[in-house]
């Protein structure tokens, strides 16, 4: 059963994807990352919509994938879901949604992942990745390695690589050192036909490869000096506007509002 | 040889795709669609980025896809190349860019196309089909049907067809009772998991298939005279904002305020 949440709860400059049960609570057939630092709601998507996409596609390719994008906060939402495990549509809400982060952030969730642990969601499956740096508990998730996995690979990189440029480093315990060798051992190691999709992007770019960021991101194909310079001196950061009611979201994975209509 | 323009020129609530010429110029290698209805400009890619994807994919598969968004407009821009055409990557904007137009539209281009045109670009190629009815000029472009083309196939449907809509038909020659007829029988004829890329997108989605849409399109999915109540009666809409800016904008497949710069 491919289920939707009605409501995709914003979460985190932070990394918080939402696993969506599969009938099998061990197995979930679906995934999804949310990255919308706000404190309102962004996407409202009908499950009685989404819920039926596993009938559509029997054959491979097997993951369905649907970038979502909130305009305000130019924050990309992902779906992910294999499709070869069709069950009944399902609506409303979805009590068993479980969040997920990286047990480095310190924060509350359902599901804490470690590096190199993998995420099932039927018989595809997500790698985790530690890209500390823009916060310490930034991870990178990558499809999987394998025949029967999606080709070219897939990596949501949340605020660590943005296309053409990557996550501030002056806040929320950032480093830019960490986050220079985080990209480069990481992500960089990638196959070069990976397609990386980012949490936030403020110019228009839905998708972008390993091969593009190695050759034209402006600020991690410089030297880890030059980097650090630039995460420093050179942009001259305005102090984020919704910090003070993001960071808290964020270690909660987004779910502190909701419990007032859970009452 | 993969050119991009530096500038995306806005152009079309009708559907304007450039051609971006391959080093021989009988056959592009890349296809760019531009729909913003605005008079500034949208997008500005570095030519010099964008002009190397060519030495990242020697390999299948062929098609370079990007999906562009300018979120004033909500409007998508789409930028397809074939990438087994490699070349030299160049610099700056490209002389021989070609605006493509159906012949229907009776505006201005450089290249016309009618219904059962195939437009190639390297070994790829897009099948044109009309799908009038929110102007009389509307075409859908349909990436070619065979084992070395795209799979699933992908439809590009500007105004006609949008994610659970579509577009308005009380004005610039629109008809609903045509609109109906385009998208049942040249749009919703097309393979079921055929992937449609759409001119616009107001709630963050960014694509959907042809069996979604027959399955949960709350307009198409209706009878055709319920479909014509709802386009004629109910929606109520407003006079569109820019309409007297982008309609001769459009008719000129918006190169008009470029002439004032190249004197």
């Amino acid at each position: 059963m491919l289920l939707n949440v009605g409501t995709f709860i914003r979460s985190a400059t932070r990394f918080s994807p939402f696993i969506i049960p599969h009938s099998s609570p061990s197995s979930p057939s679906s995934f999804c990352f949310s990255f919308s630092p706000k404190q309102t709601v962004s996407f409202t998507l009908q499950s009685s919509q989404m819920a039926s996409f596993t009938t559509l596609s029997q054959s491979p390719p097997k993951l369905l994938f649907r970038q979502l994008f909130e305009k305000e906060s130019s924050t990309y939402t992902y779906l992910l879901a294999d499709c070869s495990h069709p069950d009944k549509p399902a609506l409303g809400k979805v009590p068993g949604v479980k969040s997920v982060i990286s047990k480095a952030s310190g924060s509350k969730a359902d599901v804490f992942v470690e590096p190199g642990d993998k995420i099932s969601f039927g018989d595809l499956f997500l790698e985790v990745r530690a890209t500390p740096g823009h916060t310490m508990g930034c991870v990178t998730y990558v499809t999987g390695d394998g025949p029967d996995q999606p080709q070219p690979r897939m990596a949501f990189t949340g605020d660590a690589l943005l296309i053409r440029g990557c996550g501030r480093t002056d806040f929320q315990g950032g480093s830019s050192q960490q986050l220079y060798k985080s990209v480069h051992s990481q992500i960089f190691t990638l196959p070069k036909e990976t397609l990386l999709y980012p949490a936030h992007d403020y110019k228009g770019f839905s998708v972008t490869t390993v091969g593009e960021e190695m050759l034209y991101n402006p600020r991690l194909t410089k030297d880890e000096e030059t980097f650090k310079n630039i995460m420093e001196t050179d942009l001259n950061l305005a102090y984020p506007k919704m910090i003070d009611v993001a960071v808290p979201a964020n270690m909660v994975c987004g779910l502190q509002d909701l419990e007032p209509k859970a009452n």
